[in-house]
């Protein structure tokens, strides 16, 4: 087994998010649930844009998010996912790589989104309401065209961990892309990890999830709600049970109560880091998957790596967007942790 | 003379700011000038923007900022300003809308925007330093189309305000447009507002700006940096003693100093507003003309409309951007200033 180039290569939907502050009247209007994430078309995405506020855009997509935090936490990252050879493209193409990570997945080529919201790079519009809580609205554009020919099986076999974004079996084509990249990995020897992206998303690929918990994945990422829906029961002492056995390590966030880390019959229980004002919750659950990913490829305790993983997250719901604003993450958990990061 | 539609009429540069972190040393191996707007052309650009760390993106652009802050703040304001047909374009026009302004300049057409930077959207990159201070380097783009042929005389005619943005002076297409707008304006018996935009640019047409401000304007905007540029002197007193009986009213600030107006003999001096943590201090004097022309067209007291614009400012720098991220700048400055406002 030769040395790893990376410690995690991640592979997920390359989007940028447009956000903007709501009322909760505003969501009910638009038949949202707060809270989660909806794949709308471009008809939809047009008329929401329309009704929206002004916002602001950064570069986004969940495990592209991770990518992010990873390399401001010092780690060797490297992200797969697709955009479109548009101006938003070149903005997520530009944030990923300017913050240290590897990305090299061919734009989507072509009549590509310039003049219609078709092949263009995808967007996610991000309602903000005053609680801080955030409503996404998906429009897939290029991740859809995300295929096994994008997945170079050296990178994957390249790298300690295989981060995947649960959100991918949204996409048909992609499944093959996830296969091909698990495949890779795991022939090389290297570690799966999966994140079950949203209790929707559970909700439409929950048998896949389950079989793949059960199987391949080793490093089990999903917050309390995702959990829940992937067991369909409303105890979580009971999902808890359920994933036990299955994946390696199972890391379970729940928001202002910390996170639960299951490994073997370990339960370690992790206090959330405190918050002055949570801005804006985008991003939270990628970069506490960041933080734990960094504190485990780099050799750290379970309970380390859950810490750094709050720290992370504590970071980016402070502010709007859901990538660091603090020139190196690896600074502040090294500030926040002490000596042991 | 008909009665006005809007509160203020602006013209000026319609930019998308990227904005990114940067120390003290970027800016020192990229020659520029903290605290500057540079133009660059679209190599330099294409250089900058790939050794800039990550960013987001926000809608900019001074007078533009100004009319995101009018319309916030519940007045009736219409912008004119030239976008490509492009993603950044898209964008600018939404946001400027959402917020409540009138905005109906045709976008620029053709092979726009998508494929290089020749004729798309103008952008800014402003790289804020740990001090929080904004270094600005932008690249015209679209905006060097604006002509006459996109100024309605009749809307400049129904304005109470026309505003125009110094920056304007650097395209040379885009004079003819101003000369057409303040003289739809005059003839309709409006004010005509400018703002000095910045020291470099005054630099660039003290003439003009000279001519202008003891000619046609009645309203002139200027931070202390760009008065002493324009009359070429260090002596903040000699300059003001300088502007005096030029412009009906002259409105000039001076950072953490507050603002000082002129208006005839009198001299009302206002502090400014306290801030907690300046984080970003783009926008600072586009928000300060927003607040001070809403008190001005609403019928306050000079120092009224002053301590407006302090507010206004003072939410902006507060936070990443040039616009503002309260719901309604108009119920932050009732809350501030009392029933007053």
């Amino acid at each position: 087994m030769t040395a790893p180039r990376y410690d995690v290569v991640a592979i997920g939907n390359a989007i940028v998010d447009v956000i903007a502050h709501a009322d909760d009247a505003f969501l009910g209007r638009h038949d949202m649930h707060k809270g989660g994430m909806m794949l709308i078309d471009k008809d939809r995405a047009a008329v929401l844009y329309e009704s929206m506020g002004p916002g602001i855009e950064s570069s986004g997509g969940s495990a592209a998010n991770t990518v992010a935090g990873l390399a401001s936490l010092g780690a060797r990252a490297a992200f797969v996912g697709k955009v479109a050879d548009d101006q938003l493209g070149r903005i997520f193409r530009h944030d990923i790589t300017a913050i240290g990570a590897h990305y090299d997945t061919a734009p989507l080529n072509g009549q590509a989104g310039n003049d219609a919201l078709d092949k263009s790079t995808a967007r996610c519009l991000i309602l903000v309401t005053p609680d801080g809580q955030r409503t996404m609205n998906t429009y897939l554009g290029a991740c859809t065209a995300l295929g096994p020919d994008d997945i170079d099986e050296a990178l994957f076999a390249s790298g300690l961990i295989t981060y995947i974004e649960g959100y991918l079996w949204d996409e048909p084509r992609a499944k093959d892309a996830i296969v091909k990249a698990a495949a890779a990995a795991r022939e090389a020897g290297r570690k799966v990890a999966l994140t079950l992206s949203d209790s929707f998303c559970v909700d439409r690929h929950r048998e896949t999830f389950i079989e793949l918990t059960s199987g391949f994945v080793n490093l089990l990422f999903a917050n309390e709600a995702e959990i829940l829906s992937l067991y369909q029961t409303e105890d979580f002492d009971e999902a808890l049970a359920r994933v036990k056995g299955h994946a390696d390590i199972a890391a379970i966030t729940r928001s202002e109560k910390g996170s639960v880390v299951l490994a073997g019959d370990e339960v370690i229980t992790v206090p959330a880091e405190p918050v002055e004002k949570v801005v804006d919750t985008t991003g939270a659950g990628d970069l506490y998957a960041a933080g734990f990913l960094r504190g485990l490829t780099s050799g750290h305790a379970l309970a380390d790596c859950a810490r750094m993983g709050h720290v992370c997250a504590a970071e980016i719901i402070s502010h709007f967007g859901p990538r660091p604003e603090v020139a190196s993450l690896a600074d502040l958990v090294s500030e926040r942790m002490g000596r042991a990061a």
